[in-house]
């Protein structure tokens, strides 16, 4: 057992893509609890690509991470002592605990969970911030009704496979956007969409007319870029694009690729609308509770990814994210 | 008199800008009406930024004007000959009637309108579609709420000059973006908006942002381009963009430029809207009806620009609107 409290900390702002200077590891001593705190022990981390928009100093939803901050995260800790009157050792809880080995919280906007209802690492994917982005996204956001078509990139990925498979629950036609023959054969395979558009293939654009031939309501946005601009042109009347993100352009070094296609949103009178998961906080219990129905039920697969690794391997865990490497959630399973 | 039917047909579909060559000037027998039919003399020719739209050979809400046929354009027409029941000679009717001077129409889809009522011409402005596209795409698509702050390009222009002035209204502070300070002045001056904002001055971003202390609640975009990207940098959180137009981007010879900034959407949680007027038919007398009203309680000031000319003089006169010469609605009278 580490003696010491090992951190993930921002160096530096990234230019373009993260670099391993970016970082810094540092060791801190082990804290004790307060009165009305808790400790812990980091089991699993959170990888996010929202995580990128975070490093940049720039007006956004939540203010950027400081240069020698511990880097922004989402975890599953252990509690390992405990002055809350809420928690006791043995517990298992959810917050933004940041990436580091070693926790000490008042419990402010975390939440317990129950490891034998659902795999640790499932509140933080089906039943966590991506099963809640995708539920509200596309019911909320997206409006979907039954019967129509739902498109969604990234599809393979944490939130684009809960969508996907929502999608089908609430009785819709669903193709998935990713990256490969692997992952596209797993979304018709194992998650239950109704087609598969590999962005890698060079008739893509083929495929996506193909696989949409009543074209689409609602599009789930996850990449921006080039897919986003294809998806433009296959839009249905009043067709509605929840943006949730943009990852094909969170790396750029100029400026991101704005939609030239915007204009089909008037020849189809249809919106493209933003939304922050954390704006549903007060629903997210209804949420969660559906979603583990669903699993339940068989209704629905739920994937994760789980890199075995320490805290150090954050950097380079995180980058799997923007190289497409991951199938469903990503987490940094901390050994 | 002329004892022909004068017209103007696409002769070519333009390049980037429409050139003299992409029209062709034809004489046409002037034709007589059937059994249910009018005819009648052209008096007043609107021309419209989308009509840059209805040239090229794309998707679009209409179908392409064809090659060798008549342009497309709303017009009004006097009644010299009526074999129509709810016609009579002397009657005035707009319609989509076309670049010519002589019509012969079965009255569908067209308009009885009274000259004594209001000038003819603004039934092609502020009675017609420019002001429905206004309504509409304020209340409805926009869903403005009194002490919004509301923000419009094209502010002097057919379209926006009627966004601002209802805006007023229905109690909002509206700011204007205009192409210099003559036109800026008309609407502060004459049509009470609360700012203005000259899009060609050096500081044009540091007066916007000055303007809009408070953010912008509703961004009505009639031009895309630069000023698009611009105003999405200014959006109150669940800010509303109802998608009017995008005249900085008609001519161009590449793609569209899109908008980099669309992910404030994202940050903001906003929404980007297209909309069509066409798809408030059922309801354009209600709201001409309230806007006549305000134009005779001395609330809203009709602006238009009246060019006086002959049917070949209609290519020359839509020029005038994509280099901005004009203020308020531009019209052509056919002398």
């Amino acid at each position: 057992m580490s003696v010491t409290n090992r951190q993930v900390r921002l160096a530096a702002r990234p230019q373009g893509e993260i670099k391993p200077t970016d970082w810094e590891h540092v060791d801190e001593p082990v804290g004790a609890p307060g009165d009305g705190e808790l400790a812990g022990v980091t089991k699993f981390i959170s990888l996010d690509p929202a995580m990128r928009g975070w490093l940049n100093d720039a007006r956004s939803y939540v203010p950027p991470v400081g240069i020698g901050e511990v880097m922004r995260a989402g975890s599953v800790i252990e509690v390992t002592e405990s002055n809350h009157p809420d928690y006791a050792v043995g517990d298992h809880v959810v917050g933004t605990f940041g990436v580091q080995s070693h926790v000490v919280t008042d419990g402010r906007g975390a939440l317990k969970v129950d490891a034998s209802a659902a795999p640790l690492p499932t509140y933080l994917g089906a039943l966590g911030m991506p099963g809640m982005t995708a539920y509200f996204g596309l019911l909320d956001v997206g409006a979907l009704k039954e019967g129509e078509t739902v498109l969604v990139s990234g599809a393979a990925g944490a939130v684009g496979s809960m969508v996907g498979q929502i999608a089908k629950v609430k009785g819709a036609r669903v193709v998935g956007i990713a990256g490969g023959p692997e992952k596209c054969a797993l979304l018709t395979d194992e998650l239950g969409f109704d087609a598969a558009v590999d962005y890698r293939a060079e008739d893509f654009k083929q495929q996506l007319r193909a696989a949409t031939p009543d074209r689409v309501d609602v599009y789930f946005d996850n990449v921006g870029g080039e897919i986003l601009d294809l998806a433009l042109t296959r839009l249905n009347m009043k067709a509605r694009i929840p943006i949730c993100g943009a990852i094909s352009q969170y790396n750029n070094e100029t400026a991101v690729r704005g939609p030239a296609n915007y204009l089909a949103l008037l020849v189809s009178r249809a919106r493209m609308e933003g939304f922050l998961v954390f704006d549903y906080a007060t629903r997210y219990r209804e949420a969660a509770a559906e979603i583990a129905g669903w699993i339940a039920e068989g209704k629905l697969v739920t994937k994760e990814h789980v890199v075995r690794g320490g805290i150090d391997d954050f950097p380079e865990t995180l980058q799997m994210l923007f190289r497409g490497d991951n199938v469903g959630k990503l987490v940094l399973e901390v050994a």
